[in-house]
């Protein structure tokens, strides 16, 4: 499958298979509305942190041969159908390929097999799909990584422009570390694409831990939301600016390692996309009461640490995504599992070293225990990731 | 009293009493932040509906003579402590006072023992404080008018700056109607004041209904919640300008009688609000689910009725404002005491005759009667009103 090798000839009967996987990123400025949307082009630039997929991520196995007579989909054991959006992806990957094995001077012969390549396309979610979990960025990303390291152009096409046509935050789960997706000017969105900003190993003392947050299913899907939130907030007008802003302080809290500036920017941008929710007619509520008193939990404890420590951040539903540094993971774990955790739960630590007063914390423990939170079942925990993997190169099955 | 009898001489022994009402309003376009702590000059113009002050007011009494030593403050049977801000509201009445008693040639005499005049005052709320409806605007809007009307200035001074050097919105409920309280220019607040846009009988068919949603006392009250917006959400920037277009709007809808037009901007002004609660760091959330669940209600309800005719509002709580017109009470009433009012709501109407498909309001009820959320026990129906009124002119007793 090497295009360096283009005297080997396939055999046309040949079936082959790759399996791939690709992280969630978590998104410290948020996307939100579309400028284009066939093309998927966003209305303003975002910045995220890809995590580590081992932990939170998907797995996508791709079996492909030119004897298969089309392409299908397992997503989580159920065959789809294949949507609109991911067909597009299909396709214009396909093109991808011809154009590049064109360029490349590709064997005749094995052009014509490879174009015949139809695709059993077999994808898992490491964590539960209904958790809502940011599983359709890593989901898009990982089919589309699969399918272009099946045909052999992953190093060189822009996976990340691809990914993004079929869900547009899943360009971003193609990079690792911190990573950033431009709105981009061109009217044919090719140079809205992501790109790293810095390397996961940049700062490897961050953490990310996911509280699933139980709670409905979504009466309002992102894609509808950000529609209606263009149509109809006045907020939308200013946001493009605001993000860039945000994003250099994002950046330049990176460069110095600077938490407290971190964790603040990314809490001012969560409460700014919901904000804008609550702003759009009829107003969106992604968030429920645990939500809210989590947000209301760790401004408390950052007034015990004396500096801003742990941040959260929610995408479009109720889970709440920490981040923080390794040196409060102890201490947070350990609140946590007395406040919020289920008494299933497993995150079970002993009792930290406090820097401070350990009756603050003591405090703030009764008090969220006394209003019976522990609703938490499940949650993650994890690192920053390094971008999508290739778990089994391309093999004759 | 009057100052157009100056060669009467008081006797300077003697006590009098006077009584008046002043409404509560409800803000269509709402005030949040201030320019100024001290002259309360808000951030941007507002606008509002006084509400009928015989069902949502204060009624408050006021004895006073030359012979009483302090001024002295009664709230709903309990003596108080006279606030900084309402001993500022009564200091600037007394000096009023004599600006207009020397312009108006006031026996001199007279003028003495009035100067020495001491206010025990004596105020009631007419709906229970603890539910915060807007009880602080329809209170020192009618302290002042007492005030004013025991001094015989009422007719003579801006009650309304006066009122609102002691609570911001106060300054609205001096007139009936519609009433739009612009932010002004001058550094000295001398043109913050509101004024009458359309009498009370212009839309004599509007209705408020006010549903008192139980909930926790906000842990965070108006004062420092618009205090932090100001300092912290972005979205205060272009806050004066959309505000003065809303009040455009919200004043053409009342010329053209358009409820539909009218009713989008009130919900849509409401939700900017919130949203601007969401986007303040921390975040403030007046809103609890009850309050959410309303919301969503409404609009499911316009949606059947095929245009906006009943919109809500929320001030800094999660206490319900509806506003519709006569022609939909019934039919509202009848859907609310299915739905979210407790069996102990008197609220108790036959079912109405209906424009289009009875199903479909029969299936939005069993709708939010499966949800359980029969929890309002409170409610307040009334109308737009005409403003602060004389109960007991001035008398010695």
């Amino acid at each position: 499958m090497d295009d360096k090798r283009p005297l080997d000839v396939i055999d046309p009967d040949s079936e082959w298979e790759c399996t791939v996987e690709a992280p969630v990123n978590i998104a410290l400025v948020k996307y939100w509305g579309k400028k284009d949307e066939k093309l998927i082009l966003p209305y303003n630039d975002s910045i995220s942190l890809t995590l580590d997929e081992t932990v939170l991520g998907t797995r996508t196995t791709v079996s492909y041969s030119a004897t298969y007579e089309e392409d299908c989909l397992v997503l989580n054991g159920e065959e789809q159908k294949i949507s609109s959006r991911l067909e597009n992806v299909i396709e214009e990957i396909r093109r991808a390929f011809r154009k590049h094995a064109v360029r490349n001077k590709m064997n005749a012969q094995n052009l014509m097999i490879m174009t015949r390549f139809r695709f059993r396309i077999v994808t898992e979610n490491k964590m539960p799909t209904a958790a809502g979990l940011a599983s359709s960025a890593s989901g898009m990303a990982c089919i589309t990584f699969a399918l272009c390291t099946a045909l052999g152009i992953a190093e060189s096409v822009d996976m990340s422009r691809l990914a993004r046509l079929g869900s547009g935050s899943a360009c971003r789960s193609i990079y690792g570390g911190l990573v950033q997706w431009e709105a981009g000017k061109e009217e044919d969105g090719s140079d809205s694409v992501a790109k790293q900003i810095y390397p996961a190993h940049a700062w490897p003392e961050l953490r990310v831990l996911v509280l699933v947050v139980n709670g409905e299913k979504k009466k309002i899907g992102s894609t509808k939301g950000m529609q209606m939130s263009i149509e109809t907030s006045d907020f939308m007008i200013s946001r493009p600016k605001q993000c860039k802003d945000r994003i250099q302080e994002v950046c330049w809290a990176f460069q110095a390692k600077h938490f407290p500036a971190l964790g603040e920017v990314i809490m001012k941008d969560s409460n700014t996309l919901h904000a804008i929710c609550r702003d759009t007619l009829p107003p969106v509520n992604y968030l429920n009461e645990t939500s809210e008193v989590l947000i209301e939990f760790v401004h408390d404890l950052n007034s015990i640490i004396g500096e801003v420590s742990v941040a959260y951040t929610f995408d479009a539903g109720p889970n709440c995504f920490l981040v923080f540094q390794e040196k409060h993971e102890h201490l947070l774990k350990w609140i946590l599992s007395q406040t919020f955790l289920d008494s299933n739960g497993l995150l079970n630590t002993d009792k930290p070293k406090f820097d401070n007063d350990e009756n603050l914390y003591a405090d703030l423990i009764k008090q969220y225990q006394s209003k019976n939170y522990k609703v938490i079942k499940d949650f993650y925990c994890t690192e920053v990731g390094s971008g999508p993997k290739v778990v089994k190169n391309p093999t004759i099955i």
